[in-house]
């Protein structure tokens, strides 16, 4: 099989948000958009609820749909994006609850659907999504009326502590929000992290349950193991790949294996990344190319049958630097043509 | 809806495939490996066999697979990665045609499927598939005498016309081709554009028929339209999204576009990317975030309902540079939550 191996370990993933559910003042929620940053919604989710998460997140209605499907009727699944048009009959179907973003949701979500569930997001600073104060103000005693689920709003640099804007955009909130009794929820992983003041009634950590920064006490949840296609010796002089990047200084041994960007393995990554046979690191040799990467296995005196590229030797920070990206990039980015296992769970 | 809509036209990868097939001095193939470089290989594969192609080109036989479904029996689907250890059932059952790149990979072709078709894969000097001068000497005439369906090998530098890897890799595949009567192959896209000498008897265009460079000619194939989820006003000095990059030096309207980098829209392409709306270029504002986009649509003068950021105004190659990559990965990337919409075919 020429098919790489991604292995998601559904039990570092509970044990993250068991983590950060720990610290938390209140309960906690889990993310889930963008297929579980990468690794599966379905699954993961399942695996959540089964520990007790009560509360998921996604993007866009067409998430919270497949997200409903996967975890039956009951439990809450928020959508950020709120009610758009267009989505009103799978919210309703699908027992959505849209955060709304604005008075023109507010308007469409009353006339369309009056008495189903919805939580209201403001706009505590960030300029991306939700009430702003002066909109806020206006609507704020029609939407409290109709008893929303969640009050929430969303942190900026909540990755940076000391950054100025957390504690502007939690002044903002608490003002927002002030005397009102429905629960409510601004931490995402980095405001779990910042202290009991950001954390209210829900906290909703993402990144944190599948492995990454800031939380730097979490598990690693993923491991990438490729196939090698194929050995060969080189002489000194001879190159690999495109455009000749790798010259062969001394008599050489390249293993080629069976992934590359297309598969999420970030073309940029090349220069500055091993792979791992067992313990041992080898530099890759060449670019990565769009099916396959190969790596100087001179030094390793034998053939290996594959090699770890993400894992508990090369983590997906490990990546990100490499890519010069961040870590949630690392997760989303992971191909579709590998096979996924899960443990645990 | 929140979703974002990839258009996809079949006519415009036709037309590109024409262009390259009437240069081209024998047949013309088609490579549609990594689900034809992201833009969904059955459709793809279908639209290019109705006007004619009947060499498809895929990197595994689970890729094969999946496209033997599409097609149905009768025509050629060429597997890159050869006979790998347990592919032998799916070649079997879904008549798939493996490049043969080493000795291993030949002793278990004809002991496990004598008689099955095959192709073989020569190194040419890319050092990354296919069979090294030496081992080719020693197996040729066992080889040949089993009727290969085709010989090739692969350009590592085609992209860069004046590169003396090129003549390098010609000569070499002449060499070890000498006299053989099955239908050879060395030329991929770069290869066509390089000449006549470069063709032999089946050419295999990929990235050309997307839109790609080296392909100057082609026809564009895709273009994205991201939904507007949320418009909103701000004053100078607020700031946008995640790190507060952006800061408004003067009364802004700031549009929130649905997708981002879970959808392929790669974060380091944020500094140098424009959305369009209509002809018009706005600049984005702040960081891509996971799924969602800021722009700057202040002298827009009014709410665009989508936005465009790939297409006739911004090709793949703009993104590329953007990104600091190639085309290829600018299409291999785009993701899996757009509706994707085909045209023409």
């Amino acid at each position: 099989m020429a098919t790489a191996t991604l292995t998601i370990d559904l039990n570092a993933i509970i044990a993250n948000w068991r983590a950060l559910d720990a610290v938390s003042a209140g309960g906690t929620g889990a993310v889930v958009k963008a297929d579980a940053y990468g690794l599966g919604a379905s699954r993961v989710a399942r695996a959540l609820a089964l520990v007790g998460v009560r509360h998921f997140f996604v993007a866009s209605a067409d998430e919270g749909a497949d997200l409903r499907h996967a975890l039956g009727p009951g439990l809450e699944i928020n959508v950020f994006s709120g009610h758009m048009a267009g989505d009103t009959d799978m919210i309703n179907d699908m027992a959505l609850t849209p955060m709304i973003n604005s008075l023109d949701q507010m308007v469409r979500h009353m006339e369309s659907l009056p008495g189903h569930a919805f939580g209201i997001q403001l706009d505590s600073g960030m300029n991306r999504l939700g009430m702003e104060p002066a909109e806020w103000a206006a609507l704020r005693e029609i939407a409290l009326a109709q008893n929303p689920t969640l009050i929430m709003s969303h942190l900026a640099c909540a990755d940076e502590p000391d950054h100025a804007m957390n504690a502007q955009q939690l002044n903002s909130f608490v003002e927002m929000t002030q005397g009102i009794t429905a629960p409510r929820s601004l931490a995402n992983t980095g405001g779990v992290l910042l202290g009991p003041a950001y954390h209210f009634d829900i906290t909703r950590p993402g990144i944190g349950l599948y492995g990454g920064l800031p939380f730097t006490d979490a598990q690693p949840v993923v491991t990438l193991t490729l196939p090698v296609i194929q050995c060969r010796d080189l002489e000194a002089g001879e190159t690999v790949g495109y455009g000749n990047i790798f010259t062969a200084t001394r008599p050489s041994r390249i293993a080629t294996l069976s992934a590359g960007y297309a598969d999420g393995l970030i073309r940029a990554m090349g220069p500055n990344l091993q792979a791992y046979a067992g313990d041992t690191p080898c530099p890759l040799a060449g670019r990565i190319s769009m099916d396959m990467i190969g790596v100087d296995i001179t030094d390793l005196g034998e053939d290996p049958k594959s090699m770890e590229i993400l894992g508990a030797h090369q983590g997906i920070e490990v990546l990100a630097d490499a890519a010069g990206t961040i870590g949630y990039e690392i997760l989303t980015s992971l191909g579709a043509r590998y096979t996924r296992r899960y443990t645990g769970g």
